[in-house]
């Protein structure tokens, strides 16, 4: 791993020295955003920063406490890596970057000014007067937008993980408890499939709960009738994969469940089959939404029908209406349609691809559990 | 409830308009920063942004996505906060704040700038060019530092949830379980007593990791003749509360293992000892602290050995070297020495307790469960 991560920080130098920003390029660049750090070291990013020096040097340093761990699994070590530790236990790891950017003779730091807050940002440039800060746009997200083999893979076991744990509460009796205790049970299991953690809080919503996307879990629980909407996913060497799935408890479904069901999955498969690479990211949104528009459920949507998965649940690209750019092969994203109708429940259907050209078979379905309306 | 919060953004309003910044007193103020927005307002601050206003009205933005909850459990109706949505998905609601305070006739607004990034920042300079920010230091912060009847309430709750949890899983079979499970079992149990959650992520350390504060759970099993140290702490209403303790698992500690509990236990004695109103924040550390430095384990530390509680698990005031101010009563906070020899382990022992005068009965404890030192 190592020298891939030494290979990403050598395409971030390369990328900001041809920056045509009005002062120049910078120098040297600061990175404190946590997932910028981990992809660009492999190291666990908490409190830190990477210093990509002027001369050359990359710098990790991390806060005084030594109580965190030094190494991921899996990680290799990473030669080309200074990393050191502040001496003050109440100091800033950005305000120590500068300093020592200064010091190894720096006049221009880029920062990520869509991370850093305004008082850590002027701390900085107080306390190294002969150094001026620009802004970083976001080179390293639009870094990994496009994930690798060993990326992918690493996603592909948190898809796998998180079948499992769906797959296995399935069997289970779910009449009587709790949206909480479920959620929990869920997360328990990802943790049994070997997952390091959950990707986000784990969505359980019955009944008129159901299909809204940021519910969270109460004390409600299931009944006979209900849809039970499921949004979760595991994560795996620090990537986050998402499934979300609605099914009908009890015996039969009643016919506007069945109605509503068919029409998201319908506009989820729309999304789906227009994942290829070049398609604008608004169209593929569009897709997704217009299925939906049709049937009068403009309304019910949210601002995006999916987003890419990585380091993070949401990162470039954004499927939405105003999104800019086109996807590109390898890129991991979620499509995940939901029409939550208030006073009665909703549906939401989720699944994480990647995608890849139609040569190679088209969108790379991760999430497979079934889609069928089951009735638990 | 609501009267409560009408009360604290009265004061808020009030001190700020006393502030004798260098461009005046700002005429509106706006708030981001999540746990200062719930204090404020008592609603869900997801995305939101709340703006006291020149005029006297008060204003709770939120994003336009309709799906976030609009009143937490307990919250009742709150007349002079008005409420609005963004229509714009794409929006951000501090520039929103920021134009509707610029309309109504606000010049200077304040803002915090810890919490805000450098890009918002900018964004909510550029859409309201008549009006100029100011930095906004952190009055709702010290507001939120003396807990009244109601918030100490809560966080007794909590506490007493904590307890339960942590007391249920010493009557089970600890040797061969997972770190990772263990710590899934207790915020099960939170769950199954009351809490909304957890307070932070629970921690589990066991033989060598033990004593870690900030160990992350592993598949490690808890083996005979472990140290095993826990860390955990239910959310109920919002607050939050802590408690650390450590065990040795199987028959009889051995030597080094009571040595090193007996002085991490009497470095903590000493510091819930030293909680009395007036008494300055650096001091209490150094009560803790100096038992521990006298027995050589000076480098064992972190840069705090304590912390205030409420709707965050850190907050002020923080019990450290270099701490400024001086206890309150009616203020919660921890003390939680620990010390790791790294390949050995270690002891933690976290409380929480309220400061109260001697004439009250002293500090009230509110994490009850024993610290002797239990052979699981």
């Amino acid at each position: 791993m190592s020298e891939v991560h030494v290979a990403r920080r050598a395409l971030l130098r390369e990328r900001c020295s041809a920056t045509a920003a009005k002062d120049g390029p910078p120098d040297a660049v600061l990175v404190t955003r946590p997932a910028n750090i981990r992809y660009l070291t492999g190291r666990p990013p908490y409190g830190a920063a990477l210093l990509i020096g002027p001369d050359g040097i990359d710098t990790l340093l991390g806060p005084a406490s030594d109580d965190t761990p030094h190494h991921e699994p899996g990680s290799h070590h990473d030669d080309e890596l200074r990393t050191g530790r502040l001496s003050n236990p109440e100091g800033d790891t950005a305000v120590a970057a500068a300093d020592l950017a200064a010091t190894a003779g720096a006049r221009l730091l880029a920062v990520e000014e869509h991370h850093l807050t305004v008082a850590r940002h002027r701390a900085m440039a107080s306390v190294a007067s002969g150094l001026r800060l620009a802004a970083l746009d976001s080179p390293v997200e639009a870094q990994r937008v496009i994930k690798d083999d060993e990326e992918i893979a690493a996603l592909r076991i948190a898809a796998e993980i998180t079948d499992q744990a769906l797959g296995e509460l399935l069997e289970s009796i779910l009449v009587g408890r709790t949206e909480r205790h479920l959620a929990l049970e869920l997360e328990r299991r990802l943790i049994d499939h070997g997952a390091e953690g959950s990707a986000f809080p784990t969505c359980v919503a019955t009944g008129r709960n159901s299909g809204l996307a940021l519910h969270r879990p109460t004390d409600r629980r299931v009944e006979e009738g209900d849809f039970l909407s499921v949004r979760l996913g595991a994560q795996y060497h620090g990537y986050r994969c998402q499934i979300g799935r609605t099914f009908v408890i009890g015996t039969a479904p009643e016919d506007w469940q069945v109605e509503l069901y068919d029409l998201v999955f319908a506009a989820q498969r729309a999304g789906r089959e227009a994942l290829t690479p070049g398609m604008a990211c608004s169209d593929v949104d569009r897709a997704t939404r217009q299925v939906l528009k049709g049937a009068g459920h403009a309304e019910a949507l949210g601002p995006a029908t999916g987003h890419g998965v990585g380091l993070e649940i949401g990162e470039d690209p954004r499927l939405s209406p105003g999104a800019m750019g086109k996807l590109d092969a390898c890129v991991p994203v979620t499509i995940e349609p939901g029409v939550h109708l208030p006073g009665q429940g909703g549906v939401r259907i989720d699944d994480t691809l990647v995608v890849r050209p139609a040569a190679d078979g088209g969108p790379e379905l991760l999430t497979i559990t079934t889609k069928e309306l089951l009735a638990l």
